[in-house]
């Protein structure tokens, strides 16, 4: 009954769901064979650069246009989360009587400190439900904005003017990532430079032949918006059905890859206990290793 | 016959086993049951802090004690490679007539950027031929500084007068892994200043209730060795029998997550030809995930 009132377009029971994914429950089987349509953003960028107010521009334009959007804010970072689900919550109520929004907040963490299976099966029950643009927005630390990459169809790098030397600030393989730029708060001094610095070092990222553009943008003031979205259409244009196939492909990697280091995890854990043995040489971890299949 | 030459002491036949290990044969059975006794001490630290030097003074000092040495070069940075294998080759020569010491660098590179089980098999070949003392060095790049810590009974890590803020050089959970700093090159000036900053800054390491001392050492002129060899001897009697055997219980679990990865990755190579049919909606992820086993 939760299934068919998920099909009948229920957003409670799609919360539900939600919270029964988060909880440990396997995903439904009656859902995986529901059509995917949805195009999914990745919204990455340091903590202070605007992605919420950002994310929240974007709903709002893709409200404009009658899609259906769907939020997914990922917060590996204990320190940030409270702060997280706050803004969730303050984004929630200003969208409250829009049904064709969407926001949900995952503390949850991989088990590589990034982006975990939990949060992958999360955004299926999304594409399930049949929202039209799913947005996954994500703190840039530790490993979860390179697994943005492996699981957005198009990545959303978020810089701001006074980040001091923009393009040094992040580690190596992260500016990489990125298929669009946004040099957000670009009332602030230094946005031009920021925009040069970026089209000076910015080489070629994930799609081929693709120069990523940097968009300047003020969320707060909801300026850029459009170019932005038009810069996302053009990325889309770029990877074209073929290109679009790849990186869904590179999503289904991942997400098998999230699914055996799951898997893994369980089995270390239950592997524990018999370590001493080994230890004593009563038997070989390879004997062990091989116990765990 | 090979293991029989093994098992007699035969350098050549050591060399020849892990050659085979490398190239991906399994770790041969008869030697898993062999007693281990070595003492296993990491070293890493940034490029150009003088580690194989001061690794070379420090299998100066063991020889001196009749120690038998072993020695393992991790480098899992291939820009670094050539410098290693380099290094490698004059220290070679300069114990080719001392049968109580083989050096070995291993380029190979694990799942994660950092330590391979390949690395762990050559280290229990090192163990079973019944060295006193292995050592493994690695340069401080990418996971090999922090996996060490996992597979070593001593983290040494090195640092140097010239490298600004020291303490700040290292990436967040490095300075962790440490048990002894050494402060190398101690002669250059700000020597002084960076054990003060180490003093100041670090607080408990991976031991229990164990301070990690910085001790300064010149390793060209093989100033302070003795007072290096000392501190590790006074880590081993800091952690006794107990703490020796958590180590050594941590080592085993991090084998063991290294074969599970390794699996892993065969696993994902095969399943990625039957990807497209998850695309296409003809079998579900889940399928393919239970196909793996």
């Amino acid at each position: 009954m939760l299934i068919e009132r998920f099909k009948g377009g229920d957003p409670r029971a799609l919360a539900r769901i939600i919270t029964l994914l988060e909880s440990g429950e396997d995903f439904p089987e009656e859902l995986r064979q529901l059509p995917r349509t949805a195009r999914v953003i990745g919204i990455t960028g340091s903590p202070g650069s605007g992605k919420s107010t950002l994310t929240d521009q974007i709903i709002q334009e893709l409200r404009n246009l009658d899609l259906r959007v769907a939020v997914i804010a990922v917060d590996p970072s204990s320190p940030f989360t409270g702060g997280a689900i706050l803004g969730d919550r303050i984004r929630m109520s200003r969208h409250a009587l829009d049904s064709g929004v969407f926001i949900r907040s995952l503390a949850s963490r991989g088990a590589l400190g990034g982006v975990s299976s939990k949060t992958l099966q999360v955004l299926s029950a999304l594409e399930a439900f049949g929202f039209d643009v799913i947005l996954i927005e994500t703190v840039g630390v530790g490993q979860s904005e390179v697994d943005i990459a492996s699981i957005a169809d198009h990545t959303v790098l978020v810089l701001t003017p006074n980040q001091g030397d923009a393009v040094q600030a992040f580690k190596a393989g992260v500016m990489e990532i990125a298929d669009i730029f946004v040099v957000n708060k670009c009332d602030l001094p230094g946005a031009d430079r920021v925009v040069r610095e970026l089209h000076a070092t910015v080489t070629l990222g994930i799609t081929p032949d693709w120069m990523p553009p940097a968009v300047k943008t003020n969320a707060q003031k909801g300026e850029g918006i459009a170019e932005l979205l038009q810069a996302l259409q053009d990325h889309r244009d770029h990877l074209g059905e073929e290109g679009l196939r790849e990186r869904r492909l590179h999503r289904l990697r991942f997400e098998l890859r999230s699914l055996l280091e799951d898997w893994a995890q369980g089995r270390l854990k239950d592997a524990e206990n018999q370590l001493p043995e080994v230890l004593s040489g009563k038997r070989s971890l390879h004997e062990l290793f091989l116990s765990l299949f």
